[in-house]
């Protein structure tokens, strides 16, 4: 099947699933992930293939790329995890009655069909569509070609469990042209396909953004911050900004900047830096910090707009909390900032003006998660404004229709 | 100033206005109103210099070009309205505590910079500035050229406005470029506009989706049905299906598509027809209702997918509902379609499974609009399923933020 032929069989079967009873979801789900289970040797076998192709792949790709017994069982209960979640297709959330007699409800439904494009692991094959089914939207995958044979496999041990629940597997569509022209054909069916979410690299969002006919919801990546007021519990502060920066410094919401009020910065910064620099976190900083702690380097302009991604910290000295919320609004990347503080007016202004999709107070940036927010599962995380702020779990795969009821009513 | 530096001030005063107390919004909104009365003399002036150069014009493009006592007025009292409206920006949307303690709350914001390219009438400098400001968002406006010296003039009296208030006018941006270059510098400055919202033709509409670089809100135009079941009151019917097509026929919510049960085609068609011809609306059909109503021109292919803004509908007979809503799905534009019917149950299956923004029974599509839904306002009506469908009043120019309320909690 060409592109155009998969996105047009996903887009009649979403008008079907929009309306599928919870249940039936719920079986194909659980169907799924037994299905996964029943393939796990041939799923492990296409596996192995891909990593003996993957000779241009750096150890840490090549280490999200490999599946083991644990790994399937892993992908199997997160579908049977999804199966369990509250179905958010038919709430109503929100009714009134207009005074000609109109009775007005908005009600939550699919998006319709979801792209998703994505790279290297290959159980968000599995993580995507169940999200997707589970939220009454069709789906259509394209993975990366380094996991294009495990894809292939998992898709259909997914397909197959979808057709023996008696519905059509065009609700999960999967394109296996790994090259870029299989991604640019998905961007071009607007007429097919509601939204796209990139999930990967700044290169792959860049491509998705320059060639798409239909919206998309993005993440910029986190430039994350943590500001330390003058009345932070300082033990406190240490403990988070540690956590925030070190628990997993590869990940979209660890901390990168780290913002200190000059009225603490002497007493703080040496605490705080003799910590991180004991677990290995190189640093880098104002002047003003630098004098402080003379093992911090000087940083560069574009230290305090770079996600670091690794072991590595900026500071900087503020002059107080609207310095600090102008440098988060002017630096960060709306993804997840935060305050230490025990001034509650000053963690209510920040939570008012600092413009990002999670504000935290006197917490680690780490929670931005749809597994720790509480959504059960999550499609990615989102810093644009438009559609959903922060993490991307069912609820926030659907879209809100107007239903108007009458009795004849007409307009004058 | 450059297109980008107008973006940038705007970016500056979004930050201002996320957290400027309601009645400081209405103040500012009121003063607006005030200055545009005030303004009433100069902005005929302005107005009169434009129509003088209008030559290329419909003479229904004048029309809406040109101002007047009343029109201007109106524009005011639009304005004191939007001031009159609750302000949708702090509301807490939904709350709730994780088993580790955290407090999240989902808390309604700005969307930020609201970028809006618009056309001909003037009124809309006014009502754009006013919702945006109402919902705490800067705002960027480029209008079209015939309305330029209109616009610069209305804008005047909102900067001084503005001003007077002791708040910089940088909160709303005015871009004086009227050629192409003037929106094609708006659709890149993604740094500093976080939505597009484009008011006006498919022109522009095929303009700002081919080069911009930030989320759009967009309409695709409406394509609106009305299905008449075979239980339908056929006088209600024929009421609703003439008020939909013909109380307005240029708007987007005019009925274009007329699906009939063939169970009732022979008796209601001619009675339908006969309404609508008597109003000199012209009829296009399929061959099975041209065979009953022989006025009934056989339509092409195109006529079914068509908006035709005209006194013209398109009929067809269809074997039943799920025909019908297959055809709206095929066919519609995702913005208003209804079902006229006396059985509840095909009434609540349309409305599950049409997958419009809004979604009628048994009224008129006309009734889509801010005003008939009771919003107080609208910036325009979305047909897009991402961030919001239908019309877009204050609320529909907000986000939603995760506010994250801890006590030095870590990930683990």
């Amino acid at each position: 099947m060409t592109v155009e032929q998969i996105c047009k069989a996903a887009k009649e079967q979403s008008f079907e699933l929009a309306v599928l009873e919870t249940e039936k979801k719920n079986a194909i789900l659980r169907a799924i992930a037994r299905s996964i289970r029943a393939a796990k040797d041939d799923i492990l076998q296409a596996n192995a293939y891909d990593l003996a192709h993957a000779d241009g792949l750096s150890e840490s790709m090549k280490d999200r790329l490999a599946l083991n017994d644990k790994r399937i069982e892993a992908m199997a209960q997160g579908v049977d995890d999804v199966a369990a979640l509250p179905d958010p297709i038919g709430q109503v959330t929100a009714e009134w009655t207009r005074p000609n007699g109109l009775k007005i409800s908005k009600v939550r439904v699919p998006l319709g069909v979801i792209g998703v494009i994505y790279e290297a692991r290959p159980n968000v094959t599995a993580d995507v569509a169940a999200l997707c089914l589970k939220s009454g939207n069709a789906v259509v995958l394209r993975g990366g070609k380094e996991a294009i044979e495990s894809n292939k496999r998992i898709y259909r041990a997914i397909a197959e469990a979808i057709e023996g629940e008696g519905f059509s597997a065009a609700a999960v569509g999967f394109i296996d042209d790994v090259s870029r022209e299989g991604s640019a054909q998905l961007l071009k069916q607007d007429g097919y396909v509601d939204v796209v979410i990139p999930r990967g690299g700044d290169g792959l969002k860049k491509f998705v953004l320059a060639n798409v006919t239909m919206p998309v919801i993005a993440s910029a990546g986190g430039n994350c911050h943590l500001y330390v007021d003058k009345t932070a519990d300082t033990d406190m502060a240490v403990n988070v900004v540690c956590n925030a920066k070190l628990s997993r410094p590869s990940t979209c919401n660890a901390l990168e900047q780290l913002l200190v009020d000059r009225d603490i910065a002497a007493a703080f910064l040496p605490k705080v830096c003799g910590a991180l620099l004991e677990k290995g976190c190189r640093l880098t900083g104002c002047a003003e910090a630098k004098e402080i702690v003379p093992e911090i380097a000087l940083a560069e302009d574009e230290d305090y707009r770079k996600e670091h991604l690794d072991k590595e910290l900026t500071i900087f000295v503020v002059g107080g909390e609207e310095e600090a919320i102008a440098r988060i609004n002017a630096n960060g990347t709306c993804h997840s900032d935060g305050i230490i503080t025990r001034d509650e007016a000053a963690a209510d202004y920040f939570a008012r003006k600092v413009d990002s999709g999670c504000v935290y107070i006197n917490a680690s940036t780490r929670f931005t998660d749809g597994f720790e927010f509480g959504f059960g599962a999550e499609i990615g995380i989102s810093t644009q404004k438009l559609h959903a702020r922060g993490p991307l779990g069912p609820e926030q795969l659907t879209s809100e229709k107007y239903v108007v009821r009458g009795e004849g009513q007409i307009r004058i």
